[in-house]
């Protein structure tokens, strides 16, 4: 049986921190280990360029963030790791997808709508400041998905209506020319691996309470102890449940680790000694990888040899897949 | 001083009609002989994709228009031939200009709010039936032109818009990363180069009213022998001025032929006998092209190898031109 192929987007926008490496990376370079699947990892640094029109932090982002999963333990030589924008068969497949999405499909987009109502509620033209480029996202994000007929694709809640709409374009296609396209299927991540923020939110850039994954050793300790807590004493009896501390310590400790610490909330622990443990649990965990992407961001032709290697691996695939697309569509030599 | 780019688009749909020589092959023709410009021809295979999804008939119309334009005497050794879709960093363009593109311009095309006006006029949906391809079409076309930085593109008074947003979305590129794009100018044939067809107006395939180029010289004939005339008996004189036949005569005859029929037309010329002249005017300059035509139809080898040899002298500018881009918004090698 042929592999399952689940295909993963990495937003190149910010650096980042701590929840995405819980939320995201983590569980997701673990998925990729797994020798049941065919795991494709893309920086979607085409899509960066909806939002980010500065050409210096669109560039610098994509390599910490490369960096970043290469330093995480992500193995370029297992998966397949590449930039969407070293695929150009991905560009040309966006076109004949948008030959055959309704428009009607595009005006339903969630984050379309959402900047639609903003603009009504500040009394502006509905269309105000958006771009093409946000409202024709889902279908690159479909091209990005079809162009390796990916079967599984694993994204957050608000991703799943993408997901859907690729499979409608998808499903379009295969009616006006014949089965193409396998119908992709969003796996959608558990509530657990949502890491809660300084304040207590889910973390997060905009709610700017995040603790940085790769900075240094003294950032991370800062950023710990920044972490907002109650007033209880040291030995005070404290409730793991309604802590970020213990939030955080569970989502990086062993089972029998966590127990632990729930056993030295119950005697009253003190703050800063919790805090303290914390630090040293994440720091152990951080150090190698830290230092990893240290190496890699002072070595960027490495990393830009081993994405270029990735984009090649990609396009042996889209290539393939393009050109039997376009016969599909009758672009095809004349002979 | 550098040539001025003139770059026009041939849509590959339908077989090309003696309207579409007047109007557009010969004048186009002519003008890519003089020495003062350099001239880009593509086939705009990838548009043909917005409205037709049978892809034999996409791929026919190609061959059949590919044929007739080097029939016709374009010189894929002065000109640079290609067909659209040869030239992948035209898709890629099309991304990053779909960027910065507002979707308030899009709104306001010319062919969109057509098709909303007439499914309003239905009581449908606005957006019923319409495609993002059509809704995006604008922005491909701007790729079209900015690929090859074109100074003049030669259109019906129909495109001019859309000229018109090929500039706005240069102007916009050019703002946000720098000058990198000559803002675009329409030039607009002239009236006169607008054939007449069976019944007197506008010869178009939409009025079913078509006299066929390149089919049998008996097609032609008998095309003619149908032209709409009045009741006018032999020898009563004839208006030139309101009279398809002379009007069609005109535009293949030299100035000293045209004054020659004028006369017959006062000294009142059967319409039989002047139907006669018309074909063997119009059949005396195609019988020459149309026998290559034939040739280029029957070799379709020969036509592939010079599209891509065309192709590729097209892409020699269009990748260093994405790759000024791809740097100008931040998609650079790491080092």
């Amino acid at each position: 049986m042929a592999k399952e192929i689940v295909l993963t987007g990495i937003t190149t926008s910010g650096t980042p921190h701590l929840g995405n490496y819980v939320g995201a990376i983590r569980p997701a370079i673990e998925a990729s280990r797994q020798e049941d699947n065919d795991a494709y990892f893309f920086l979607a640094d085409y899509h960066a360029l909806i939002k980010c029109q500065d050409p210096a932090r669109v560039q610098q982002s994509r390599q910490e963030i490369a960096a970043t999963w290469l330093a995480c333990g992500l193995d370029p030589e297992k998966v397949t790791f590449y930039r969407q924008s070293d695929v150009p068969e991905i560009a040309e497949l966006n076109w004949l997808l948008t030959c055959v999405t309704a428009k009607g499909l595009m005006n339903r987009a969630h984050a379309y709508k959402g900047a639609v109502d903003a603009n009504t509620a500040d009394n502006q033209d509905p269309d105000f400041g958006i771009t093409m480029g946000l409202f024709c996202y889902p279908i690159l994000m479909a091209a990005d998905i079809l162009a390796f007929n990916a079967n599984k694709v694993p994204v957050g809640r608000d991703q799943i209506q993408h997901i859907e709409m690729a499979r409608d374009i998808a499903g379009r296609f295969n009616h006006l020319f014949g089965e193409h396209f396998v119908l992709p299927e969003a796996v959608v991540g558990e509530e657990g691996s949502i890491l809660k923020g300084l304040d207590g939110r889910k973390m997060s850039k905009s709610y700017n309470n995040t603790i940085p994954l790769f900075e240094t050793e003294k950032k991370l300790q800062k950023g710990i102890n920044k972490i907002k807590t109650n007033l209880l004493e040291p030995g005070e009896p404290k409730d793991p449940n309604d802590s970020t501390v213990f939030d955080i310590y569970k989502a990086f400790a062993t089972p029998e680790q966590t127990e632990q610490m729930r056993k030295h909330f119950a005697e009253g622990i003190a703050w800063g000694e919790a805090k303290k443990e914390l630090f040293k649990l994440v720091n152990d965990q951080l150090a190698e990888p830290r230092e990893k992407y240290l190496e890699l961001m002072a070595n960027p032709a490495h990393v830009e040899q081993v994405l270029q290697a990735g984009g090649e691996k990609a396009r042996v695939h889209a290539r393939k897949r393009i050109a039997d697309l376009r016969s599909a569509v009758g672009l095809v030599n004349f002979k």
